[in-house]
């Protein structure tokens, strides 16, 4: 067995430990003789294996003692939802940041429950860049300010985070958490779907204030309402608890590799590594601002789009996979999430010298 | 590695050879180099892995042409919501039939989007039968019946189905899906939590007739409406790609095995033994109405309830797992879902007898 070198963008990579764990204790959870699969969720074993995840989740990221982790389903997309339906009172204005596709899912489905302001876009810039906080249209007393810090699609990246005073910031971290070290405490509620950088996809995790909890509209299933989450420890009903155990093992991981700010390194050389490889070519390029440049998924072109079919056979080749850009941009991406190592970039960047020689 | 016998009551066990195949399978699908979690939904190995599954849903259920199969997260608490969200218009009946705690919660959670009428409640026999419909109170021109086959809890299960007309029947079958044969065209629509007899949790599959799609109101998010998920192959978002994957292989599995005719017959064999045993001793009861007996969960009390702790102990002991009653209504159940075989239930009623003997 050989593992390929998997640059997709989500459901992304995992660490092979983290596989290679799972994988031994798949059948047989310490002498239990059943998987965690198996196990009912209010189980003296489960409850350790969910309280140990979101330990080292609140480790990892420093999170305070006020806030709240709760692992939900539904993903991002389902979150565009709940947030209204949480934080939005009726008549109330949110304002929104928008730097791309997925920020601009979140714009739509906020409109359907109330008044969504559009505090600033990167449409005129054709997203390659991210306006700067003071050309934003702030609403006084929004009831939050939402953003995405990491637009996968797009390759932009907020290497900073918005000051608004009191009014709470929400932001979607699917693509980048754990991928640097933040600041919980700028932050009224940061949420993530698990597919890039926790785990397994259909698990998606919020870290919330608790005083933005209890304030759902009436309009709010109850599945949906934070509070729900937060007074049952995230089990009002069976939550996805494989693949919270499958986070728990990548946060343990992330741990024995020094934490976040051992991955910050390493995402930076990686980073570093494929982008100047593309500026000092002639026969690549990357469209983003240099200083809103993604650490996480970097999208370039050839030359010559004619060539993208051999590219992508001569990577896979390789076995450097999934490399093919976004249905709706085109090209090439690379998603370089944590568990991608540099590793794997050196081999992409080696093919993409050897392309370039071959056919520049 | 000695695998147990786990009669919990969900998450539930998953057949010992679907586990195998899935940890073979962990690190590295068919040679890819990459795991099933770590792939594109969007790849078209993936996209092949969930469209097989669905294929051998319907096989396996016989779904007609005009129903679509939905594979979403939030479990059956989630659809408590979706169910009025979809199918509830403004001012219009729904008709719930009350049998246990989770149908219980359906109509709590019903009444919160709209009018609900309990049709039936087997509230006044202790939840120990179910009323028959000759004594339902049904609403002429009602939105939908909805009810649930099988209660985990109590352990009452459904062995017909309700006859209602035109008026839509929306059944919870989380707990007896695939266990025995159905007429999915009786219903409208067919919804089951994957933890019992399907894969593990964190998946919902839901099977609906097409004209019940497409009526969502207003109020109801993007993602709980069952159009986006029919419209996009249920990914409008990233699906739960390994969880569809695991019900994939156990949807093989119940093939192999000979389909549900097949489970039927096992169900049917594993359900006689065990409430023989109980209905033989003086030392064991179970309080249900023979007719509407689960064959899925079966709960039983000892005769001295002081004794619960030993036979607990014991049976952990011979590797007999879960046996413990839910938490409201103590005493013992035995889950004995599709995973579970006949040779579990006999080392069951074998220890049952022994415990008998040494404490009657």
């Amino acid at each position: 067995m050989k593992r390929a070198h998997n640059f997709c963008a989500g459901p992304a990579a995992l660490p092979t430990a983290v596989l290679e764990r799972a994988q031994a204790e798949m059948l047989d959870w310490h002498g239990k003789g059943l998987s965690v699969m198996e196990m009912s969720h209010r189980s003296d074993e489960y409850v350790a294996i969910a309280e140990k995840a979101e330990q080292d989740l609140r480790e990892l990221m420093n999170v305070p003692n006020h806030y709240k982790v709760l692992f939900m389903q539904g993903g991002a997309s389902q979150q565009f939802a709940q947030i209204p339906l949480n934080l939005l009172p009726e008549g109330a204005t949110a304002d929104y940041v928008e730097t791309g596709i997925w920020s601009k899912k979140a714009i739509e489905e906020g409109r359907r429950f109330g008044n969504v302001n559009v505090a600033a876009s990167g449409k005129s810039l054709d997203y390659f860049a991210i306006p700067g906080q003071n050309d934003w249209q702030l609403t006084p007393d929004a009831a939050y300010l939402h953003y995405c810090s990491n637009e996968t699609i797009g390759g932009v990246q907020f290497d900073w985070v918005p000051e608004v005073g009191d009014v709470p910031v929400v932001v979607d971290m699917s693509s980048d958490i754990l991928s640097r070290p933040v600041d919980v405490s700028q932050f009224g509620m940061i949420y993530a779907g698990a597919q890039k950088n926790i785990g397994p996809s259909g698990l998606v995790v919020a870290i919330i204030r608790e005083d933005l909890i209890g304030r759902a509209r009436a309009i709010c299933p109850t599945m949906l309402d934070y509070k729900t989450a937060a007074d049952n420890g995230s089990m009002y009903n069976t939550p996805a608890t494989y693949s919270w155990y499958l986070a728990g093992l990548v946060f343990e991981w992330v741990k024995e590799q020094g934490g976040v700010e051992a991955m910050a390194r390493r995402n930076h050389a990686k980073q570093e590594l494929l982008y100047s490889t593309i500026d000092a070519s002639e026969f690549y390029s990357n469209p983003v601002s240099k200083n809103a440049r993604s650490w996480m998924n970097v999208p370039f072109r050839l030359a010559d789009e004619r060539l993208d079919k051999a590219f992508l056979a001569g990577a896979d080749a390789r076995g450097l996979l999934n490399l093919k850009g976004h249905r709706s941009v085109g090209g090439m991406r690379a998603s370089i999430y944590n568990a991608t190592g540099l590793d794997a970039v050196e081999a992409l960047v080696a093919y993409m010298a050897e392309f370039e020689k071959e056919h520049a």
